[in-house]
């Protein structure tokens, strides 16, 4: 015999393990004295052994009537008794909120007897009628599992009969015929008479409740949440109150703060005459929690303390359900109250000021992902739409816009002031100008961190990437998902936090960055211990990192700089001909480079700047071969063209992830890094000379050895030794590298001792780590593999702690015993996620880097990483 | 003061450290009591005293005189003396023979006085002469370092003057003319006189010896090879035998057994009066060994006494220089005697079967290179050739061949009766009907393992890829490199163990497999743990692999199996609409499967046979898209054309080496993978009706998590059991992962509990952990990387032991944690490299896989594994 049983006076909020979270909760609220319904708990561990023998546990039916006769002793009505009947609710409480489990029966204890002392007590037999309806409707489906569709073939018939719609609108003869068709059915059903035992018909609600944590839905949500299957749940039993009693009489829900605004106010819905199941189940139209104090002062002033009372105790946001009875305030349950992103982040910040939490708590209270929701447009939620397709939610932020095709299009009509959505099969260098005046992006291929995703996300710009649905016109004049055609010119609205495609405008919500936001996060900033650096590519990049709150910049690409109307730059040192030709574009080159670099070090003065090499391989600077060749087969190639051709054929490669790009462009065509080093040089001179403080260090992408960077990071130092030494003066920069190879990651001890900083590039990582590439994989086979789960996550959105994160880890640990103090970072993509923040604070980096939008995420990632905070899967 | 000198007297063979090699053998043999030169050796402990201080240490001199005094007194000769000059020579000799020091200096001591004296001694002026022309000549170029050209302007006018070629050939007033010269230009160039007392030249040299030590050559070889720079050299000081005295007297060099073929016989060339320089130099021809017996028998008796006692002593083939003075027998210098491939592995196992030494011994003493060279043919060194260009030596063998450029066409050559080497940019699968009938294949583009190079591997047939001089014609009617055209037609040769591609026929040379190298590999299997199996994927290669000693199929890749006329088998799967017509498509595919695999298993009956799902990306078995785009532009595409063209879009890849391949193709199209296991079912069963012992194993390629594993190891199963099933049986096949991927290799313990035995794939595990494209990087970017010294060695050749290896260690470590007792092996390319076979014992795994002419490697170096034999890098 074991702990079976608990009266609610017997508990408290600490007990949620053995009562469940509602059962702690009623307890912890009896034993702050506020008006609640007697009754007892039946525990988890009655649950449990439930659970491990298959049948009611020894004891547990006598431990449960002598509960009861406790509860009568307090309550004053009897079970069964013909006078003054007691009724109770049946209510599950797991430890933590899980639907897909039994939720209610109420009403337990009436039967042919009960319901006439009721109609008698009560003075109401409709009333009566009425609640013998819904008990015996509530307990044949869910405790007696009477099929619905059953139990709708005989409530059909009477409905139709009487004209209404709903079983609480039949009169008297009608509930009382309904009720004996109910238990018709039960006995053809099942065999055997409805059961009108009081005992017995609540220990048969116990054990469904028991049952229920066994069903489909319940074991798919524990096991998509991680909660454990031996936790068991616990079971309220409570005398009934009657919220639809009288003129007196009402039920609510409220909320001691607003939970979409997070407003210092009560907020919540009332609803006269009513029990709490039809405010749930919304047949009637709520009124506003305000008329409370009109219709029931002396309830509402009853409530109102209690509120203060609960928010005092849970000191959070409470959700509070009520009912008045003829008069009197009873709280039937309550729990912290889940509220919107903004509220989120407005109630932490008052709780400090009101001096209720402290900023850690406050820190703690906001997930990532509300942030993410404050910073980005979405669709208005209430807004009807015609969703054309889905996509991958590439670059959060909603956005509408007339269709373009291409790059050049799109700037023509952005200069006419249109707004436009760029769609394309895929992006690439070639349309940065169309992507960059876009309001959002639409590709056919492509996955969370193809070209088009990673710029879009880069610039801020809503994208939806690999919608695999789209069917491109062959003449550019539109596209197709299934019959839908959606011309050149027409509206269409994308989601890029849902992946929604939408055909024509949708009202879109822009949330206003609130004062709170910026509190919450100079809180973090001082909480957290990694640095949040930002990855940009241009000077404007860098003011807006700045002033959200970036330290520095991780990760300056250089190439990037090589795009739109600046390509012919690069292209040319492609296509010189002969040294001289070279040397020539090799100059301009580093000029373009020089301005660039001393505006945006002029931005982010006094702060690390930290400059890649040229990462790409070279044909990325150069037209498609095969459209080249298609051009020349159909004899539209001119003479540049065939220069293109000429120079792009060379540098094809049948795999360009694994090919001739980063430090090994720089090994192969020493001319171009060292081009590139003394562009580098020239912008910290020219900045000194400006009275600025540049902080350049400069990083070698790709490597595998430490050879080849000590090889490499020589030819950088004399270029830049060389610079110095004709400006009159010296420098020697930091010359660091991205570990971005298995192999890097193997040997990180040994390029800790010739590299001056380390930066895991963890999309190259995770690609090599998994041998996956992003842009033919994401959008072909994660989401069949996420489906059957032989994966838990996409890689490329949350770093892979099995594998890439045991590779990261093994590498730091050999880089800091290798070279103690040496500065160890991150700057791919998984930069500004946040669980993959916590997962890279735990291995020690001391610094992360991220595109400029997700930089307020990863302030406050950060922070609760140092804190040691957890959110689970759904929160 | 150190132990700077040591007299021959005093020494062994074990004492090569202090004397170097050649001093200790100098040492030993006159402790056996064979006929050396008296004279002592200058340590290399002296030496390492005077690289670290930059001067003579103290004492040295004396040590040195004492030693003369000593060598006077055995001698009966003395320093400087006018009536009965001591001579010595001057030698280096380090512990391991190290070309770039200095060699030799010989009758150091004359000067005018003993000069005369020796004329008088021998009774020979000219003689005397030559000998101090020989001295001073030697002694100013290596000891005094006067440049070669120097000497060369006083002794041109000479020879010419003489009408001579060679100044040996001078009259003794030349002579004296000659050393006069000399003389006269040491003190122009020096500033002062030749040296002219025998102790001073003899201190001189000794340190000009010491100084050659950190000579260029010397340094570089040192680097290469991986000797320590501070080992130094000895200096072995002897007294001079003249075989150049008269006619009873002669020099030569004799090996006790043939180098060229182990026949056991001396086997050495003669000359007689001359200097054993004069032999080295090659200025006259040599006599064969046999004629000393003829002409001096007496010391041709004491020579054959001498050579039983060094081989007894060295129980090896020895290398020896004699000199007979007066037709007395001196013996100046042995070695054990370096010897072709074939010799080597008939002397191994003459030595065994003489009882000298033992099997192990045999086994140590054959490199796995050797007999790489043994098993195939060679360009005829001796042979003159003009070579067009060198590529990469992709698949070792030699072969000439009319120039064929498309594979239809080599089958058409062939069949009416040429040989053809196949000329092509590059290789694809739709080529493997011309590899197949090719003597040769030659790419220009691609590296090791590329298509072509592990084709022809695996094939046997000699390659050259990556040859990337080479320009096809557009035409197809030939190629250039640099100005030469070679047509379609034109005879080439090639060597795919030089990688030299010549003009025209080059005669060849095919080694016989000999009875020594069967027996010498029937003593390596008895010797060698690991297990040795073969990649073979037709039965005729499993039968080719059994008789080479295949223990079974490592990696049966069945994509080969869908190549050339079977190409449409395949593409039907993917060309079908419908699915009527993909369900008869994959049945035809099993079909043709189920052949295949039962005529395999036949001839593997009782072995292991791994077979591999289907590996590559489904458009490798489709026409290139960019071909058949421009044909499209063309308007030259016919309907199939346009159905290939439908089928092969959607399924392009940007790295399609990081794509949809391996067992992500059997997610993605489990309806394919079913076929492929029913093919193999019904094959085993197949087998068993006919009453053979097939033992067929699964094996999944490209792995990255054990869900994934656990998922299409689960199909493969149930697809199995299907199949036996329905034949009224039972069958349960281990099926088993490959290691590709750095994630599978850090997940391997977790791998291990799912699967029933574990395969390195090393090929793609170097991909991934370098980031390296094989195709790609192979060409383009490692001859580069190895000429700067960025990388040790072609990672695709050898395993990389710091990266690839090290990831296969945690993995193995894991795995065998996880599962003791799995079976661990590996089936990549490393699996038929001596170097890496060595590091994969020790890393501890059970067998490894490689192409059956590598099979005879494999297994030697198996054994040498298992016995701890180390190779130099240079062996």
């Amino acid at each position: 015999m074991g702990d079976w049983v608990q009266d609610f006076t017997q508990g408290s909020a600490e007990d949620a393990a053995l009562l469940g979270g509602k059962g702690a909760n009623l307890a912890e609220m009896t034993r702050l004295g506020l008006p609640v319904p007697p009754g007892f708990t039946v525990t988890t561990e009655a649950c449990r052994a439930f659970l491990a023998n298959g049948r009611t546990p020894a004891g547990l039916v006598d431990e449960v009537d002598a509960a009861v006769a406790r509860l009568e002793a307090v309550h004053g009505g009897r079970f069964g008794d013909a006078d003054a009947p007691l009724l109770v609710s049946v209510r599950s409480g797991a430890a933590t909120s899980m639907p897909g489990m039994m939720d209610t029966v109420l009403d337990v204890g009436l039967n042919p007897t009960t319901v006439k002392g009721l109609a008698a007590l009560v003075g109401d037999e409709r009333f009566a009628l009425d609640s013998w309806r819904r008990l015996t409707e509530m307990f044949s489906r869910v405790v007696l599992a009477v099929p619905a569709e059953a139990l709708e073939r005989v409530r059909r018939p009477l409905l139709e009969a009487a004209g209404v719609g709903d079983a609480a609108m039949l009169d008297s003869e009608a509930l009382g015929q309904l009720v004996e068709a109910y238990r018709r059915a039960v006995q053809e059903h099942l065999g055997r008479a409805f059961p009108d035992d009081p005992h017995e018909q609540l220990v048969a609600a116990v054990m469904a409740v028991f049952r229920s944590w066994n069903g489909r839905r319940a074991v798919d949500y524990r096991r998509l949440t991680g909660v454990p299957d031996d936790l068991g749940t616990a079971v309220n039993v409570q005398a009934m109150v009657f919220g639809n009693l009288d003129d007196e009489s009402a039920s609510g829900v409220v909320f001691t703060r607003d939970p979409a605004t997070g407003a210092p106010e009560p907020y919540g819905d009332v609803l006269f005459r009513a029990q709490g199941e039809d405010v749930v189940a919304g047949v009637r139209a709520t009124a506003p929690f305000t008329e409370l104090a009109q219709r029931l002062p002396e309830a509402a002033a009853d409530l109102d303390a209690a509120l203060a009372t609960l928010e005092d105790r849970w000191r959070d946001l409470c959700d509070v359900e009520f009912t008045v009875e003829a008069g009197r305030l009873w709280v039937l349950q309550t729990r912290v109250g889940k509220r919107s992103a903004a509220a989120a982040v407005r109630i932490a910040v008052d709780l400090v000021d009101e001096g209720t939490i402290s900023t850690d708590e406050a820190l703690a209270r906001v997930t990532p992902a509300q942030l993410v929701q404050l910073l980005h447009p979405r669709f208005d939620a209430d807004a009807p739409r015609l969703v054309l397709t889905r996509g991958l939610a590439a670059s959060p932020g909603a956005a509408s816009g007339v269709v373009v095709l291409d790059a050049d299009e799109a700037v023509r009509r952005v200069s006419q002031g249109d707004d436009v959505v760029l769609v394309r099969e895929e992006t690439s260098p070639d349309d940065l100008h169309g992507l960059a005046v876009a309001r959002g992006v639409l590709t056919v291929r492509g996955g969370l961190v193809s070209h088009a995703a990673v710029v879009a996300r880069g610039l801020g710009v809503p994208a939806v990437c690999g919608a695999a649905d789209i069917v491109l016109d062959d003449d550019g004049g539109g596209f197709s998902v299934g019959v839908v055609h959606v011309a050149a010119g027409d509206v269409v609205s994308l989601d890029g936090s849902s992946g929604e495609v939408v055909l024509g405008a949708v009202p879109v919500v822009v949330p206003e960055p609130s004062p709170e936001m910026g509190t919450l996060l100079g809180w973090a900033d001082a909480r957290r211990t990694m640095t949040v650096l930002a990855n940009v590519d241009t000077a404007a990049d860098a003011r807006r990192a700045r002033d959200l709150g970036a330290q520095g910049v991780g990760l300056c690409r250089t190439e990037h700089m090589f795009l739109g109307e600046r390509l012919p730059v690069l292209q040319d040192v492609l296509l010189a001909e002969g040294d001289e030709e070279r040397q020539a574009a090799l100059q301009r080159l580093e000029q373009v480079q020089v301005g660039d670099l001393t505006a945006l070090l002029a931005e982010m003065d006094g702060l690390p700047v930290t400059v890649r090499l040229l990462d790409p391989p070279l044909h990325e600077f150069l037209p498609d071969v095969g459209a080249l060749e298609v051009r020349e087969a159909a004899g539209d190639l001119d003479e540049h063209g065939r220069r293109l051709l000429a120079a792009a054929r060379p540098l094809q490669e049948h795999d360009p992830m694994l090919g001739v790009r980063g430090v090994r462009l720089a090994v192969l065509q020493p001319d171009l890094l060292r081009a590139q080093a003394r562009a580098i040089a020239h912008a910290v001179l020219a900045r000194r000379t400006a009275g600025g403080d540049p902080r350049v260090r400069v990083m070698v992408p790709l490597v595998v050895d430490p050879s080849e960077l000590e090889h490499v990071a020589g030819l950088v130092r004399q270029a830049i030794a060389g610079v110095a030494a004709a400006a009159g003066t010296s420098l020697d920069l930091p010359v660091g590298t991205m570990v971005e190879t298995p192999r890097a990651a193997l040997l990180a001890g040994r390029l800790a001792q010739v590299a001056d900083f380390l930066s895991f590039g963890t999309n190259d990582l995770t690609q090599l780590t998994f041998g996956f590439s992003r842009d033919d994989v994401e959008a072909r086979l994660l989401p069949r593999y996420l489906e059957l789960g032989l994966l838990d996550a996409d890689p490329f959105g949350t770093l892979d702690a099995e594998g890439v994160g045991a590779l990261v880890g093994i590498a730091v640990d050999a880089a800091r015993l290798a070279a103690p103090g040496i500065e160890v970072g991150i700057c791919g993509e998984h930069g500004g996620d946040p669980a993959s923040i916590a997962l890279l604070a735990e291995i020690g980096l001391d610094e992360v880097s991220c595109s400029p939008p997700r930089l307020p995420v990863a302030r406050l990632a950060a922070a609760q990483a140092a804190l040691g905070v957890e959110h689970r899967p759904d929160a």
